[in-house]
Order: structure tokens, then sequence, then C-alpha cells
């Protein structure tokens, strides 16, 4: 990985059209404009200056709903083990996480760098919160971003991975987590985990208020009891005016209703301006994209975990999830291809508190450049990321690394 | 991409296991010895001698299901257009196919190269026949296939894309075609397209009885008509003692049926000697592999068209495909995410008429070096290809191609 703040990127497309040149400063896109030859080859100061050979250039992809704190990318092979199970699964980190040294920061710096290597250059992590390890993960994970000079913004969720209710102790470290910066609390399956719906979203919304934070809630319940579960996420939005700032992830249950209960539900997201990820599960039926986009509904996409103790699958590419995500939901015209791309791009930006995440004057300059003739090109094919620009600075230049 | 005679491949690990000398002499492998570090330093030959710096050695790919006569792989984007039904699909491709000089000789080239580049060295496709280009496109994929020297092994379907009985004068192209040397012929929706399942299945199989040729059918047909589809199909192997020689393509309604009917549907299959061969579609209900795995029918695995007038996706990596396959099948444990790699490697020999397809002695050889610490490793992660060895020569070489 090479490191250098970059002045001026000539010669490439932004989302496939007219080649331009971008000038940055600092952190950010300054200003844009059409591609001038004489730009290349004008003797003033080349260090900083970089050469887009007229590639296609995206905006830095934005991972919605990650697990960084709990990753053994770039250990040796774990082979899956435990049962199958949400309940299972827990257990079965919880067992084993110790012996593999998770939260661990070397392991978290491996997935931030696989991350940018891939270019994402933002991420929303949900970072286990429980009464073994306490907090500890939150620190973990800020070292870890530190470490890669914060080239990935993260944005962090304290997540209780193990339930909140039935595990007292809890609902303290997501106040004090809270109290301590991260931006939004976890929930998880109020039906599910904690048996207690209503009372592990109001414990939730409870210190939401009272800290000024988000809430993103793990909701792998099924069917009429997910869709109840959404309601009471809905009305409690309305009530405390935490609109634009809670997120309902997975939502398994949105997509197995018939879509005139799906249009019913996702016109109460709206309203409530209460968000949605998926990490786009190949076994499950997929969100009704285009109703939750024509709703103005945020979509995140996520990785979810990568090779961690729920599953070994994983390499952090978000252009292959939108790939995947696109193949799900059937998309095949163009227009619907790029709008896969926007879901991990432009579209993403809340998730990771931006007005702005695109390739215009005034953005951060996370930039993204492929060997592609245009973004559904770049999708369907996923190649190579020929250099990667996070905040201004060059951070994976297939070029140089080509090991 | 270079070419050179391999004959000698000094340390890879074959699936993972310790690291072991290849032998090669033309195009098989004539022994495999445990890696003996001198030999790396022997003064004798070096041309043909392969450094496999300890990476894992997988065999060549085996693409069981593609199209590679019609796709626009290597040409500019193509957007998706026409309706989606079968049928649609078919009068689309048919209206534009010309314009995109479909089948052509150079783009088939270009999809066997870059199924070379991603460790694909057999491939069994289907070439479209119809009344309007008659056999011209065996023509053309034989061509394309002498272009790059045989590297890849290409097996033949005379595909009756548009229909059987429906289009006078199709059945004799099959006919012809299965004198002229086509390893099978095709059929597709008997029912579906040509509205007379017994009329189209007693057809093809009179062909093939009479000219000893194998039968290969796309089946989309759903629910109850694609099962009593396959009854017939299952009857007339049989009776014609072509067992062994018979492909049942996608046959979604398999994966639409309870598991006990599933059970007994497999065992006609093992009982008859037919085989099944998936593309791994993300919206349909998977094979149920394991079950068809235990009773040893055949199942390989395939592209289906890359880039073609049905779709704009795919890049014709059976990795990322394989990969795909696991996750909708819900594997995670080793031994399931290696069975994912032997689907389509090993266990596909019977589709390219192999008796053997293995790093083994005697056996072709085809060999994918990547840098992975596992087979299951390399499914997640579907890393680049380092080294494709087709037929004893070097094809691909990512040292070399870094563009």
């Amino acid at each position: 990985m090479t490191d250098g703040q970059v002045t001026r990127l000539l010669n490439v497309r932004p989302w496939g059209g007219d080649p331009v040149d971008i000038h940055l400063e600092a952190e950010s896109i300054t200003r844009i404009t059409p591609h001038s030859p004489d730009e290349a080859v004008a003797p003033a100061d080349r260090r900083g200056t970089v050469d887009g050979r007229g590639l296609l250039a995206l905006p830095g992809f934005i991972n919605a709903h990650a697990h960084i704190d709990k990753s053994w990318w770039g250990k040796p092979w774990v082979s899956y083990g435990g049962e199958t199970s949400t309940q299972g699964r827990i257990a079965h980190e919880r067992a084993h996480r110790d012996e593999l040294g998770i939260p661990g920061v070397e392991p978290t710096v491996e997935v931030l760098r696989q991350m940018l290597r891939t270019g994402t250059t933002a991420v929303r992590t949900h970072v286990d919160v429980d009464t073994g390890i306490g907090l500890r993960g939150l620190d973990v994970v800020r070292e870890a971003v530190a470490a890669v000079d914060g080239a990935v913004e993260v944005h962090i969720v304290a997540f209780p991975q193990d339930g909140v209710l039935r595990r007292p102790g809890v609902l303290d470290l997501l106040d004090t987590a809270a109290q301590q910066g991260a931006q939004y609390i976890g929930g998880l399956d109020p039906a599910g985990i904690d048996r207690d719906p209503v009372g592990q979203l109001d414990a939730l919304f409870d210190i939401a208020e009272r800290r000024g934070v988000g809430i993103d809630i793990h909701l792998h319940d099924g069917g009429e009891l997910g869709l109840f579960e959404m309601e009471l996420i809905v009305d409690r939005t309305r009530r405390t005016g935490l609109g634009g700032r809670v997120n309902v992830a997975h939502g398994f249950a949105v997509g197995q209703i018939d879509t005139a209960r799906q249009a019913d539900l996702v016109a109460s997201f709206a309203d409530a301006e209460v968000s949605m990820t998926t990490v786009a599960p190949p076994r499950v039926a997929p969100l009704p994209l285009r109703t939750l986009r024509s709703a103005q509904v945020p979509v995140g996409l996520g990785t979810d975990g990568i090779r961690d103790l729920w599953s070994p699958f994983g390499d952090g590419d978000l252009l292959t999830l939108a790939r995947q995500l696109a193949q799900l939901s059937g998309f095949r015209r163009d227009e619907e291809l790029v709008d896969a791309v926007r879901v991990t791009s432009t579209d993403a930006a809340s998730f990771v508190g931006r007005d702005v995440h695109d390739l215009v004057e005034g953005a951060r300059a996370d930039i993204v450049l492929v060997d592609a003739e245009n973004p559904a090109d770049a999708l369907v094919r996923a190649p190579r990321r020929e250099l990667v620009i996070a905040g201004g600075r060059v951070v994976a230049d297939a070029r140089v690394v080509t090991g």
C-alpha cells in the first residue's frame, strides 16, 4: 500500500462520463474540470499528480453493515463449527473468540486494509458489547482506525450481540458506549433473543433519546413477528423524534410478505424516516429495493461479518456484493445495475453521517478507479481496483502492489 | 498470455496437501513426487521447469454448461433489452445477434481466453442451431478452439435454442450436427416451448440412438410439469440404454419439491444414469446437491451465457460461481466447501468425456495455481489465478500479464 496526498487526479471518467480532472485539497474534492491534455504535461508540481489513464471513477464504497471487530482475516483458516441457529452462532462465538484473539487490533487493521484495497472508504460497523468483554471492542476498533490513519471513516454501533435484557448489565454498557462516542446503539431480535420486544425497544429508545445517539437493530425475526417488531420500531421512532437515526438491519420479514403489505410497511418507514440495511444474503427473499428507493427510504449494503466465527465467507469487496444484490433483485437493465452501484456509494451517505457522498466539489475525496467502460460494466465484472483514494490520499495502487 | 510446454512443476500443494513436484510429458501428468528442494536447483533443462512457490494446486475447472458461441465479451457494452420470459429472450436474441456478429470466431476466442485466464480448461458448450444460422455456430466454435490451440477442451451440444418441433427443419439440423461430430444434441423445454413433451423427447432420443450421441436438455419448466418431463426423460434413457449420456440442465422443478419427492426423483436419475447441470441461479431454489452427490448422480456447474443477449452478467470465472453455489446451498463446513470445488473440477470429468480429472498420474495436465491456504480458502476468496496450465502448457500467468 502506498500513501500520498493527491492534488490532481487527471483524465478519469466519473460514472462513465466524459474525462475530467479532479482537483483535491487535503481531504476534499475542490474542483472538477473537463480533462485538459495540457494539464497532464504541465511542469508544475508533479508530486501529487496522478494520471487516471481514462479509467472509470466511482465514489469510494460505503459498507453500511460490517463487524470489523471479530474477523480472523489474515489468520490461518478457521473451520466452521457449532450450531447454525442465531443462538448457536452466538454461543459458538463466545466459546471460541478468545483463542483467536478477538477482538484484536491487528485483525481489525487487516480487515480495514482489505476494505481499502477493494475500494471501501467508509464503514458503519457493529462492535460487540457484552458482559464478557465490556466495551473493549470499541477501543480496539478506534485503535485500528488510527493505525490506518483514519483512511476508512468508521461509524460505530455498540452492538449487544449476546442480547440486551436477558443479560443484566448490557443496558449500562450501551449507555456508557453512547456517552463515550459510539454514534449508535444496537439491538438484536427483541422477540427472538430477548423474548420481550417492547422491553428491549423501550430500553434502547430511552438511551438513544437521553444520549442523542442513533439506533441500528439487527432483526432476523421473520414473518408476522418480525413485522410486528418493525411496527413497534416505527411507532417509537415517531414518538421520540429519532427519525433519520433509526435503522433496521436485515429485516428478513420484509421479503416474506406480499407486495401490498410491503408497500404499506415501506410507506411507514418513509414517513417515520427509518432506514434499512441488507447484506444481500443468498438464501433469503430480498428486500424490495425498487419500492424502498422510490419511497426514498435509505437502503445501505453491508458485508456483514468477514471470515468470522459466524461464517467463513466474505472478502470485504462491496462491488462483488453489489453484483450479488443486483442478481438477487433480478436487476438486468442499465439503470438497475447503476442503482446497485449507487446503493453502495452515493445512496449510502447517511449511513456514515454524510450529507453528500459523490464525485462532486466539496465531497470527501474518496475515489475508486477501475478499468471498466461504465458503472454497469464495473458492477457485472467487478474488476480489480486500479487505484483507491481515501480522504485525498492514495491507499491502494494495483500498479504498485502486484503481489 | 504466455505459451510454453511445462515438464516440471515444482513445489505446489495439490488440494492443500504436502508440497510435491509434478512431472509432465506432452499433455499429461506422468509422475508426482514429494517436493525435493534439490529438484529446484538441478541444472538440467530449466526450460519447462516452473517454480510453484508452494502455491495451492487445483485441477483445471470444468465448465459443464456454457454458451460460448453467443457472447459479446470483449465488445462494447450492450444494454439489456426485450422481454424477460424465456420466449422473450429467444426472440430478442434472434432479432439482434446479427448486428453483434454472433456467432463469430473472434468473440468466441475472447470467451475461451477469459476462461483460460480464470482457470477453466474444459467446457461443455451448447451451440445454437436453428433455421436462421443452420450449423454455422458449430464451425465458429471449432475455429475458435483451434485458434487457442485446443487449450480448452470443448465438447459440443448442438442446441435448438429456438425450439425443435415448432421449427420444421431443426430435427434435420440436429441429425446432421450429430453426424458431423457434435458429442450431444440438445433440447429445450419440450412442454414450455414446443408444447409437445413426448414429441420432442421421442425425436431427440431417436437421433441420439441412431447417431450414437448424447442428449443434454435445457429444462426450465417448473413444478409438476417439469417433473413429468424428467420422468419422461428417465423412461426414455432406460429404454434406449443411453444411460451415462443424458443430462438435464437447470431442472428448476427439482428445487421446488419436498425432500421426499426429491429423494425419489434423484434415485431414478441414479438408476437410469441421468446427470444434472446447474448454473447456480440466485433466484431459484437450488438443486439438492448433497442428495445428488450421495446418490452418485453426476452434477456439473456451468456459467450459462456470459455477457450475451440473455443477460449482461457473467465473467466466466467458475471459482466465484462455485462460491455462489456453496452460498446458495448453505454450505459452510470445510468438507462442503471442498465439495463445491470438486463439483467444478474432479466431479465434472464425465461432462467432458473424461474418466479421470484430477491431479494424478495419467490425467490431462490441467492445473490451476492460486495463493490460498487450502481449497476452502480458495473457494471463499476466489483469489487471482497465479498460473494456469492446460494440456501441459502455460496458458495464463498472472506474473507476466499484470495489466
